[in-house]
């Protein structure tokens, strides 16, 4: 009978501000005095239950004496904590203290805490601005760049979710010294895969630094911080909806993501993908892409920070192998790897293509080797 | 320390199709074949319990025997179900049936499956295509166009949700034999306050054919499934984000929504709608804006339908009129109607402003003697 067109072509502006300095509550504070966020007064601090006393609560508190109205909303620390049911929860929260659709969200946090709290800002009265005060390496390094949000569900992790861009993100490098030591590494392995991806100026500077990085002197900091930034945000501009090149920050996770899974999430995020980094660098090698002295320098690093850069024996390598079909990089049944070229550069195999088919029984024996 | 900017504009189009038609099966095969989803083969059929085998099951069996790969995802029919409980549990049973990120959902329903699946489709995987096969006056009326989905909280109805644009809505007026009379009605209501709100003839044609409409003759069917979408569409394209003059749509609504959550949802939206439109227009009259004759025309046509336009006895009065303040049109605490100017008009108070602050002991006298 009749087709009607509705027309719906539009500019639309998720531009903002990265702000990386020691100890940026007072700038935050500012920045929503002077009309960052337009005329909201009302704000959704979310975070977990370590972040709390450390850093939620002064930050509230500065708010509320700058006469916001600012209520806190707190889960229990810990990726457990990524689901859709804490999302409902502190919805029902929000509701219940009469958040509508004029309040914003400040994610106070790490990954977990920021990847939940934009997710949930996205789907709040259809969607209510926010912003990420990073307080992690790996935050600060990954999960605080690209827009990407997501909760975990039984079956899968980070599945559902939104591309949804924070109005300002905030690293504060000063909060990477109360980190524990375990999670401050974990966030060494994501830096460094984006040094051995894009910056062989960066994996050297890390190379020579990393006892400044890992003791927190400032120049070291701030250096891994804005390098970090400058990498994930030139692969994710050029790729925003992840169909080719995006797949580069992708090095070293077939086999970490499905070691991660395998060792029942025993092992940290960061420590898994040291481990994939490993096999990811062997493979390059074998493959002819990578010197196997290069290839052994990157491990090495991995090492020195004080991440596993071999498989646990508790963990089942034939289960592994199975895994590895889980990755979203699989495409009609085959596995397929990112390759690193020389250190600092990946392999890019046709145009806009950036990971490689694998038989399995070559990716057994590096799984085996390793 | 530093700052870094992310760029993020661009122009993003999500124009779509709105098809209106009598049986639209063919049509829908027809347009996946020809690439209306790019080379997408995998969908998932969400739909309810009533309209699984009259349309979602033999639209379903049309695409397996073009060779897509369907599954059917169904929930009880009802308002109850559009929740984010329901949402998880097809969540999960499409990742149980390996649905990843290459794949769209359908939406076969009215209302509450075109907003759930809506939702559901925006967060899946961060994002799959969507398209919907709206079988309700309702869907068609309003549902369908304006790209808002959303799930009900205990807290809240449509309050977590997404905009969110299908690929293409498919009409079929066809579908409109099988509702139940009390449905039909129910969407009658809201294709009323499109005439009434901008097109005098519109709801000329409504007085002169509304026995064609009831009684599904195609050419009135037509004629009112046309006009909705032009006037929705007209709305909404100029106020997508909903800052002004979207509120137009509200007309009747402030009552409306009120009477449909006091009765404890006994009314169905169409329902409460018809009498919130009886308090409006009594209102407007009131205020001098209508003559009590045109008043009085849009409350017989109401009535003619089979639309209640009085409140009835089991509401309680003092109740509905502290509802009211829950209405989202509520500005500093004080009521804010939407009021007709003759019938096919609304007033403009202000450059794009159309609510009105009322006095609460206004709004009460209108309740008390409706
Ligand atoms: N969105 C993305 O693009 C993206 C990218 C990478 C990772 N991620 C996600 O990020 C999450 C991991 O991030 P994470 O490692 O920051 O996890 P996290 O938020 O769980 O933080 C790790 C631990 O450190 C604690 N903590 C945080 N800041 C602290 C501080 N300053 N001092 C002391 N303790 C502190 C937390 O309570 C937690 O126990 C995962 O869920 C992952 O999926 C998302
Ligand atoms: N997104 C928007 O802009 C928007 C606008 C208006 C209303 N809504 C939402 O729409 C919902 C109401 O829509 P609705 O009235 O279509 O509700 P609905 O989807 O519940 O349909 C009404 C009833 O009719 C049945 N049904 C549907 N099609 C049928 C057919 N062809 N034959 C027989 N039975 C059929 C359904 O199973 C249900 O029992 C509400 O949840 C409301 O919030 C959304």
């Amino acid at each position: 009978m009749s087709v009607f067109n509705v027309e719906l072509k539009k500019v639309v502006d998720d531009s903002y501000d990265i702000e990386m300095g020691y100890r940026l509550e007072d700038q935050l504070v500012e920045d929503l005095e002077t009309g960052l966020l337009g005329k909201i007064r009302k704000f959704a601090v979310i975070t977990d239950s370590n972040v709390l006393d450390l850093y939620a609560k002064p930050i509230s508190e500065k708010l509320s004496k700058a006469g916001f109205k600012v209520e806190l909303f707190v889960f229990p620390a810990g990726e457990k904590s990524k689901t859709r049911q804490t999302k409902a929860k502190i919805e029902d929260a929000m509701l219940e203290k009469g958040f509508r659709r004029d309040c914003a969200v400040i994610a106070i946090g790490g990954g977990v805490v920021t990847d939940l709290a934009g997710f949930l800002a996205g789907t709040y009265g259809r969607g209510v601005p926010f912003i990420n005060y990073a307080t992690t390496l790996l935050a600060a390094a990954d999960a605080s760049v690209g827009g990407k949000t997501a909760v975990d569900t039984p079956l899968a992790t980070n599945l559902i979710g939104l591309f949804n861009q924070p109005r300002k993100v905030y690293i504060d490098i000063a909060a990477w010294k109360t980190l524990p030591k375990r999670q401050m590494a974990s966030g060494m392995a994501e830096t460094i895969k984006h040094a051995c991806l894009a910056s062989r100026e960066m994996f050297e500077f890390i190379e020579e630094n990393l006892d400044d990085i890992m003791s927190f002197q400032k120049f070291a900091c701030e250096y891994i911080a804005e390098n970090n930034c400058k990498i994930k945000y030139d692969v994710v501009m050029k790729d925003e909806r992840e169909s080719g090149l995006r797949e580069v920050l992708n090095l070293g996770h077939t086999v970490g993501r499905a070691i991660e899974t395998v060792s029942d999430y025993r092992l940290l995020h960061g420590e898994a993908l040291s481990i994939g980094m490993a096999a990811m660098v062997l493979l390059s090698a074998r493959l002819g892409y990578m010197s196997e002295e290069e290839a052994e320098r990157v491990t090495k690093l991995y090492a020195r920070v004080g991440l596993p850069t071999r498989i646990p024996d508790y963990i089942d390598r034939e289960a592994l192998v199975k895994k590895l079909y889980t990755d979203k990089k699989v495409r009609d049944g085959k596995l397929r790897f990112v390759i690193e070229k020389g250190i600092g550069d990946v392999v890019e195999f046709a145009p806009n293509v950036y990971a490689k088919p694998i038989e399995e029984s070559l990716a057994r024996e590096i799984i085996m080797e390793l």
